[in-house]
């Protein structure tokens, strides 16, 4: 039986097990890795004391700065949460106990849910551009998206290849003004009310179908990136224990981070906290942290 | 005429700084310093990925980022803050107008508002340990205080001198019971129900009076060491402009920094946010400034 279980190992569930190590709270962190969406980052300029760090060197530190602590990690995909008295967490392999959970999940890639897109990921399917991007060097490829995420992916691939097209569903770009810019002068060919219905190959992508403004078309490429957004990771969370907004994300008080089920707490991008800001989820990591703390010394 | 003036210098007045300039805001900085308590704190280990650094350290960190970026700074004290249409913002020196104002102050220690107390401040009374604790060396001195500031404070003397007295005003100690061990373990005399009523002495301090369990009682000392918790520093805002909470901390909406006035945020210690915490804090400086660069774009 645990004191805390914390639920993800990026800036919000490290920050939270620091604090909750500093507390001497029994506590289990349950991560599938401490990568998630800040390691797969490529600059970071807005973390406060740092110039300039990649998001992979950051979730280093911020990785051995918790190790130094006598915290239990296990490397772990959760696949649910439930309570009766105490809390039930189980992975694929085991289910621990505990008094108290922070969620901290973060994000994952939006996917299209679109024919071919699940067969072909790490096949010419992508979603992280930076992870991805140096292996399309002189490749055709698409990007879906025309908000800033897809205009930073294709101007990041212009590095690699000349080869760089932007499809937007709607009928404008939502990026900023001179990210837009800056894609048109790298030569990325941008197409708008574009849609992608299908992706066709072998063992690789070889070709998009897609609907052009009511007409179907078709294009060899070699790669896919999608852009669309992300979604908040929740599928594991037990029915009731927590209540969701329109966008999907658990809904804190932002002051404690207190969820609507008591000992139940969630940090982070998973939340309905406003700005997705590392700076901010290691914050409401404290919170939670806190939270917890005060909770298990009733 | 500026976007947004940031009054303070600390964690979340440079990290909302950082964040304005990102968004090319037209931004001041107006701060007495770069230190605050932040920097006068001795070791910090918890802010992610640092193991261990000291308070002014992580502040210097802080301020070259923020220096990194095209900010207007002046190292002024703030005595006023008003609205009409705008905002006005007054130093001793200038006046300066924005249309938007964070208050990120923090705090100041809490005096004990006794006679000889005013006086003697650089003559024996002080309110920071870290800062002054090496000059007491080998001097009889008294920390009044019984909370964990004051034991760390009566532990950090005993390394320069024998002689340390804890005073305490109430029946019991309210610090965490390993730091009332270690304080004992260390050599420092604790006295409870015994009240400070007033220093003395000629050029530097002298001597305490003082009510020790309802009789008066005097001790030849040397230093006093005042450590009776902080006070949110707020004396600058005009009347009307924010609400306080009983501990004169202005109430904000933990999601977005807002205090009641249009295009007034606060954020940091100076607050009614729960946690009193360095990364809290710079969570919260982010959540301020993206609120006012949303309230400059409307």
């Amino acid at each position: 039986m645990y004191d805390l279980i914390i639920i993800g190992g990026g800036p919000a569930g490290i920050t939270a097990g620091i604090y909750a190590s500093r507390k001497k709270l029994k506590t289990l962190i349950l991560t599938k890795d401490f990568i998630g969406q800040t390691g797969l980052t490529g600059t970071i300029e807005n973390w406060p004391g740092e110039k300039s760090i990649t998001g992979l060197e950051l979730m280093n530190k911020f990785e051995r700065h918790l190790k130094n602590y006598d915290v239990e990690i296990k490397e772990e995909e959760v696949i649910s949460l439930e309570k009766d008295k105490d809390f039930s967490v189980k992975t694929k392999k085991e289910e621990f106990n505990s008094k108290a959970v922070i969620i901290a999940t973060g994000r994952k890639a939006r996917a299209l849910n679109i024919p071919g897109e699940k067969e072909f990921v790490g096949k010419g399917v992508v979603y992280c551009t930076t992870c991805d991007a140096p292996l399309f060097k002189d490749k055709k490829v698409v990007v879906v998206g025309g908000g800033n995420a897809g205009l930073e992916s294709a101007i990041e691939l212009t590095d690699h290849t000349s080869e760089v097209f932007l499809f937007e569903a709607a009928l404008r770009l939502s990026g900023d003004e001179f990210l837009q810019e800056r894609a048109k002068e790298k030569g990325v060919e941008i197409f708008t009310n574009r849609k992608i219905k299908e992706i066709k190959g072998s063992s690789f992508v070889e070709e998009v179908i897609f609907d052009d403004s009511g007409e179907e078309g078709k294009m060899q490429i070699e790669g896919i990136f999608i852009q669309i957004g992300s979604i908040p990771i929740t599928e594991f969370i037990g029915d009731d224990l927590v209540d969701f907004n329109q966008s999907g994300e658990v809904v804190v008080d932002s002051k404690t981070c207190k969820t609507k089920t008591d000992g139940l707490f969630a940090a982070g991008d998973v939340t309905d906290a406003r700005d997705k800001q590392i700076v901010v989820a290691t914050g409401e990591g404290t919170k939670a942290s806190l939270s917890a703390y005060n909770y298990l010394k009733k």
